[in-house]
């Protein structure tokens, strides 16, 4: 993917719904955090808190990654995974819809 | 600290005060954690949770250290800091809650 090259329309594109994708998902760690806590009036539970982020923390600084030579990938994950939907891509180039599309197929 | 034995009646008591403010202070922290989330609702206070829990976490096990040769000046910590009252105390040999007081004195 080292090859293709972003238009400055592409790059917006795809810069939006990188930033939407991450703060959904960290939306989503948030209320897991919150409904551990709900789930147990256990002190304790906030280790489990803990460990929760610990892990989540880790993953999101793995996935998100926005360098162009990966970034194909990694909307092929987010779309596979649900983070992003294939409008939000709406201005990149058919090609490389296409190579994410394949990369989401990929994913499972 | 090393030289001082201890009954099994000494054992008993300070095993439930250490457990005690162990409990107590986790509680703490739990509200804490929640409370963080309570002032923010923007996603990204999870990660306040997070920094916040690594280093309470870390301190825990730092501070809550069971062995007898160091119990007298993890009491006079917990003592001074309010985890702990003396009353919980009662029970100890009059030699080792003087030490206690004088080691909650010099944490301050």
């Amino acid at each position: 993917m080292e090859h293709l090259s972003w238009s400055r329309l592409e790059k917006t594109v795809a810069r939006a719904a990188f930033d939407a994708a991450l703060a959904r998902e960290v939306a989503a760690i948030r209320a897991e955090a919150e409904a551990i806590l709900e789930r147990s009036a256990d002190p304790d539970a906030v280790w489990r808190v803990h460990d929760f982020l610990t892990d989540r923390r880790r993953a999101i600084e793995r996935k998100y990654d926005y360098r162009y030579s990966v970034l194909i990938s990694v909307f092929g994950r987010l779309l596979h995974e649900g983070w992003i939907g294939e409008a939000e891509l709406a201005g990149l180039a058919p090609e490389k819809l296409a190579l994410i599309r394949r990369s989401a197929e990929v994913s499972r």
